[in-house]
């Protein structure tokens, strides 16, 4: 099994608000189209961080101001969820989406619980499972933002999938932003120390967390699969990691 | 509470594949804005429909190449169910959309059970849960069609709604087909026979059932609920009927 994340800063441009990438999102389906099974995770982009940024969703409920921007954030990334859907199933991957909204229960902002039987259901009828970034419920302060990437750590730690990668718009985890003039990439991180000194020097930042918080998250799934992050806006990376060969990338290992 | 059946017929142009009715839907969406709580549930019409039956989905899973057929519909109803959330969203309506297909599951083709707690927490947030007819899981046959209308049967026994409306494309249940000569509406259906009568006498019927179905279900409502049928192409009958006025259609009584 292959679990992919094509991160929201690949298939949106972040800069403007509700800006789909639909020609590097159709290559990167392609790239999928051979390997199966698959379950696909996608980030909410430029679909989800305006409203959710605007509205202050990620600190949880404060306000009745604050429920238009959760169906707002909600709304719009369902229409980036469709899109997607769209360039999966034009290209003979019979997706099924799966919105965490129903299935996952925030806690403090972190995901508390995910109900992965839909997703079981689907991959044994031969489906692919597709699910998201959101704004979702949260038990202890109403709602807040579940990220790709903690759905990501729920669903490697269930499936055990041989590979997970995580499809962003840089080559992979470095030594400091990579912005940054002298960043280094990092091939191979092996230990909590080497990813706590990657982290603390990534400029990127978000509404869940940027690359910090993914490194976190590529930490807790190397227990489980081999785990990588490769560069989705250069053609062919993720097929030739599906593929086995050797690509410009970082492997997080335990 | 109110909980509202947008059928497939009114919000589509059942004759033509993915043909949404954006000007009804507006319009009716701008008479709901006044009522609240409210609970919406909308059927695919000609956006499910069609793959549907081209795949045969409603009679259970057979073959492989069904498995297309299953990712389409659920792709062309969430298209239509965002359409939709559009319009509640930007009239103000805070719309949150809860597909049915991780919350419910079907055995032979009926609705077996549906988690409720998703719409309750939508509701206690102050939010307005949407719901929508879709192919789901079926514990029997593997997959099948829950309806919009089975799917108002589960929530109007949780919910206890002051009203329940199914917004049709016709003034009420007539006693046979309206469109046979002499066909007559009633306006209060009193006891099952009379149901029965009608409902075998209904031409019309589609992939969830058609009237007979969907008379069942007010049937089956009618316990718990003030339970009518409007058409929702005259403008005013559904806004009419909530403020309490009298108005042409049909009452299901237990």
């Amino acid at each position: 099994m292959y679990l992919i994340k094509l991160g929201g800063s690949v298939i949106t441009d972040k800069s403007r608000p509700l800006a789909f990438r639909e020609d590097v999102v159709r290559r990167l389906v392609s790239e999928l189209r051979p390997f199966s099974p698959l379950i696909i995770v996608h980030g909410a982009g430029s679909f989800g961080h305006v409203y959710a940024r605007e509205y202050g969703l990620a600190g949880g409920f404060k306000n009745e101001e604050q429920l238009e921007g959760f169906a707002r954030v909600q709304r719009d990334v369902r229409d980036l969820n469709l899109r997607i859907m769209n360039l999966l199933i034009e290209n003979g991957i019979n997706a099924v989406s799966i919105p965490p909204f129903a299935s996952c229960e925030n806690s403090d902002g972190r995901l508390k619980s995910l109900d992965t039987s839909p997703f079981a259901r689907v991959l044994e009828m031969g489906l692919v499972p597709v699910t998201f970034g959101d704004a979702v419920f949260d038990d202890r302060i109403g709602f807040s933002i579940c990220s790709g990437d903690y759905l990501m750590e729920a669903l490697a730690e269930k499936f055990r999938p041989e590979k997970t990668v995580f499809v962003s718009d840089v080559d992979g985890i470095y030594d400091r932003s990579p912005a940054e003039e002298g960043a280094q990439l990092l091939p191979v991180i092996s230990s909590s120390d080497s990813v706590s000194a990657a982290s603390l020097r990534s400029g990127v930042s978000d509404v869940t967390g940027g690359m910090a918080g993914k490194i976190a998250s590529m930490v807790k799934i190397a227990p489980y699969s081999e785990v990588w992050m490769v560069n989705g806006l250069v053609p062919g990376r993720l097929a030739n990691l599906l593929n086995g060969e050797a690509v410009i990338g970082s492997k997080v290992i335990p």
